[in-house]
């Protein structure tokens, strides 16, 4: 049995990360309770439920299933019919992360790519996308899919948000957002959830648990309940029923309560921010995306990326070309960002003199 | 925050326990282990594939994932094409309950039907079933499903098991093993776990762990490495690779340990003996099947069936007839089942002179 | 290059029948009418489809498809997702003779088979089936699917089709009708078209062509046009978009003008009632079904069968048993069918001296 | 009824045109052989595929289906599981005009795309694109997808093909060809069939009879066996095994026999040639691609093409921006070219002083 090293602290990404304390806490009293009813009979999940409900004000449908990869395939199946077509951003993560669940889950649906800068769609992007074709030889737009915050650590604003929907409701389209970070998102713009999601024109929100101090899991959240029709048999078919259900829905009480999730990825963010102040100035680093949520993008050279792996860091590189991404989490220590800024100053300081 | 109602104890289904405490115990270390990689390169997960494999002494492929819904459907799904079928007792787990999710991952294949005694296939109803069409207009037979321990509590015994995997061979037919009560199974039959899987000719393996005290997660265990080509993206793609591994991995050290599988297992099925014991010589109580792991079947009057529900026990109605599933889990005691016979007891002298 | 034989006239399948006359007629001036645009925006495509719009008396939506099999499995794949069921006949084509294919364009949805007499489902078996299960566990019911005339060569009355649907729409099932032999119906029951698909009920009609005359092709016909949506992206999608549609489409002129399909199939019921005739009385004869259309059903000493094959009669035996079927089609001459029904009565007479 | 046009010829798509008239005999040929047994067990289906394998000089599988979309999906599907990506060009046509259908039968495989002068992938855009990922998050590589002749009527040379294949070999990639227009490709290269297939690396062709002078129908032809395996399984579940098989496969006579179907092929690839011959001079002219096959691609100013739709001739944009499609038939006419170049010659003409 491996012992617990010193909690190391890297930057590769939020899912490095454990349980928060709450969570654990919350896991821990919901396995003290007993015999439960399986798959969702149980009284955690329906507390959990009302809760949700209760943070988005709106009598919303939500189902917990496994992972993102399952959130957003199985909502954009709900969405779409295998000659549909999705449109997504070209970074978006259902198209370079989920190695194809989205086709999968929808029996062949496609993804319609789009540009735009900062990791966001516009308005303009989509609607030349969508109007580009119309024939029986090209599958159909059906839904626009954003993600908040999106894979480049950059926010859509309300008025974004609203725009988008906009557009997409002029086209018949409808809204899916991979709220992965939607935690980030809420906690950055200082918005009522709300104001984010059905308020702005989104219909489907996968709101992220993992990244944001759960073990496993995310809840589907359908602000239009005619959308969410036999969806629960779509999740059991999928393999995404939890049986001993309260142990992927009591912990969201660890984060609810007392607004820790807020609090969580509140600290994420001040950690990416205050790892950007300390690098975006030094000679060597381009900082590639604006730093809204709790990533930091920056080219570095290469032998500096390489003098930080080797120091044991661990992080990703990004779209080659000396792209790195820095990812903070909620546990991620303000120690730790100091050591790692000094360290790439020193890489980079050692690459440009080496 | 609902609090912890004094730990009640049902006999609905091995899945309303919770965790067993030294999986909360593995859990909780693995927790404390701080930033660990993602997606299963954890050392951990490593830790538990190499743990597996000695208990099987072979070096089988070990892939984790969130239910056994998910392992039974994505290792057909690996082992057919969409114009095979699978054959399956009719009782079987993956035809009744499963809500088509072999059929989904499979994007087809269809599952062919035979009776058997006790739950169980039988050599010659395999082969009655694979000869009886090999025109293209029907799905080709590809694999045979068994589930061990059966959804009527009986087992297949080493000679039963062998028998049917060489009648499979014969027909170039695989052999998927659905172990949700593994465990049970081994515990009740005394053998060495490789004896009735990879020694006997199965070549896939659902160990099922959530049942055996676990929150959550199954391993698919392929003895064939050659049929596990590519499963660590078949895993990716439905969903099903799990991003903080270490949750779903970790714990199996909990029940791995001190051979704590066994003890449990071998402890529910002890409390099924204890019930079928103290009911089965009722006036009024019939035993369907013999009780050979953890659960008694048993035909009961209605009202005396009604009468329990009303008294709070929970269980299921199984096929109609006033035919009664109790299922003990690894946390059944002797004085709830010694309760609940009594209960049951009164309940069909009442019917009978009611 | 093999020379034309004389033409025999063999008793498997009414598939085995080449085109009409007037279908090759319709097919070569098609032809003849030079550069025609395609994908079904040719001028014989929309005719046709206004003819089947009169025929029926209603505003429909047609598609044409290469085959029963697409018709029917695109129809229902329309009609359902992927967790949900179709309930059929225990000896529907759909599921005896279609190798899944509505398993494989519905993306998993599962066929719930009922028995009932004659090959015909019965309200109460509908009703049976579909309250046997609520759970998330079981696939939902969605879909009725009706064969018309059924796979043992009986039909549905109005009545039985009005009570059926009556049936289905009580629990909110749409109602497909696999019509390979929809004209065979029309002619036997001696109504109109539409007084046995919409106007009792029926949502979509695969109406055939092929069995009937045609070389090529199925017309899937939506009563409800919500139904249809998008339907022609699925068609192509799905690879059944002919490019040279008139070549398809056309051909239906040849069926349709002067009623030559209702003259087709009332030809072939009329071989069929003359060979039942022929035979029926016939010591070691047992006819399985009553021959409503243009098959007969009979159970022959198995000697019997095996010399009128060794004859070179063509013809299927069915669920085994010494049950054989007889179809008859377009073609069937009286001639045929006499020399026929002598050699079966020779061959129950050796079999019963033999 | 309408009455036959006269013949007019357009340049919209060879699939505008009828069948051949050696086509058109060998279908009424074979319809007027009586009863033929169904699904392919017929003489003439026999004798066909014979026939191609001689062509091929191999002892290749053959499978008749209808249409070129099912074609390449059902040989893509083989290739591949839902998990694994196929390389194609940017402008091949299983991206741009058959509505996702890779996609829905390979039940989610991702198409890879990259781009290469004039319709053609190259080896080293293979090389990049196979080597850029090797995560499970990414749909693995499993396939190279070729069109001969290209969507942009240009060719790959032997030598191409050849470098092509080593490339796809080296990183275990197969090769499937899309060969809708396969025999403008051998006539215009003037090499055996094999030398651009399976002795040049191809493993899978999909062999287009539909544009080369048939009704409907092509042929799939697996050079390995072993990938050919259960092939009539998928395609009888995928709504493409024809039931009356010698009307889709017979008609191949017509184009076999006295090799009319390179005669075909290379008088359409000549009304090319003499198109392009015509108009390549012309001020307000731009040709796109060399014209190899049967196709001319030009940019002409928009108010020619508006001009030219006015008057009558069909023909299609392409991407955008000006660019035109012109397409030659078996049937087209040097009269018609004359006429049709006359008349762009004017209309750029027109554009240029209006």
């Amino acid at each position: 049995m491996p012992q617990p090293a010193a909690p190391a602290r890297h930057f590769a990404s939020d899912n490095y990360a454990g349980m928060c304390p709450e969570v654990l806490a919350a896991m821990t009293r919901a396995d003290a309770s007993g015999h439960e009813p399986a798959y969702g009979d149980d009284r955690w999940t329906q507390i959990v439920c009302d809760r949700i409900r209760e943070l988005f004000q709106t009598d919303c449908e939500i189902f917990f299933v496994f992972n993102g990869t399952a959130a957003n395939a199985l909502a954009l199946a709900a969405l779409t019919q295998p000659y549909h077509s999705i449109l997504a951003h070209a970074l978006a993560h259902i198209e370079t992360d989920e190695c194809g669940a989205p086709e999968f889950f929808s029996n062949g649906a496609k993804l319609l790519l789009a540009d735009g800068p900062d990791g966001k769609l516009t308005p303009d992007a989509i609607a030349a996308k969508v109007t580009a074709r119309s024939d029986v030889h090209y599958p159909k737009p059906e839904v626009v899919s954003l993600t908040q915050a999106t894979e480049v650590g950059t926010l859509y604003s309300v008025a974004e948000l609203r725009a988008i929907a906009a557009m997409a409701k002029r086209h018949d389209l409808k809204v899916h957002m991979d709220g992965a970070r939607f935690a980030n998102a809420v906690a950055a713009l200082g918005v009522h959830p709300s104001e984010i999601t059905w308020r702005a024109g989104v219909d489907v929100l996968c709101f992220g648990g993992t990244k944001n101090g759960l073990a496993v899991g995310e809840a589907v959240v359908f602000f239009k309940k005619e959308q969410a029709r036999d969806f629960a048999h779509r999740v059991k078919q999928a393999g995404q029923l939890c049986s001993k259900m309260r142990f992927i829905s009591a912990p969201w009480l660890g984060l609810l309560d007392d607004d820790v999730w807020l609090r969580n990825a509140g600290h994420a963010n001040a950690m990416a921010a205050r790892l950007h102040s300390a690098i975006r100035d030094l000679a060597g680093v381009e900082i590639m995306f604006p730093p809204q949520a709790n990533a930091v993008f920056a080219r570095l050279p290469k032998p500096a990326i390489e003098r930080l792996w080797a120091q044991g860091w661990k992080f990703y590189d990004f779209i080659g070309a000396g792209g790195c991404r820095f990812m903070c989490a909620w546990d991620t220590t303000p120690e730790v960002v100091d050591r790692f800024a000094a360290d790439i100053a020193a890489a980079v300081s050692a690459a440009a003199t080496g």
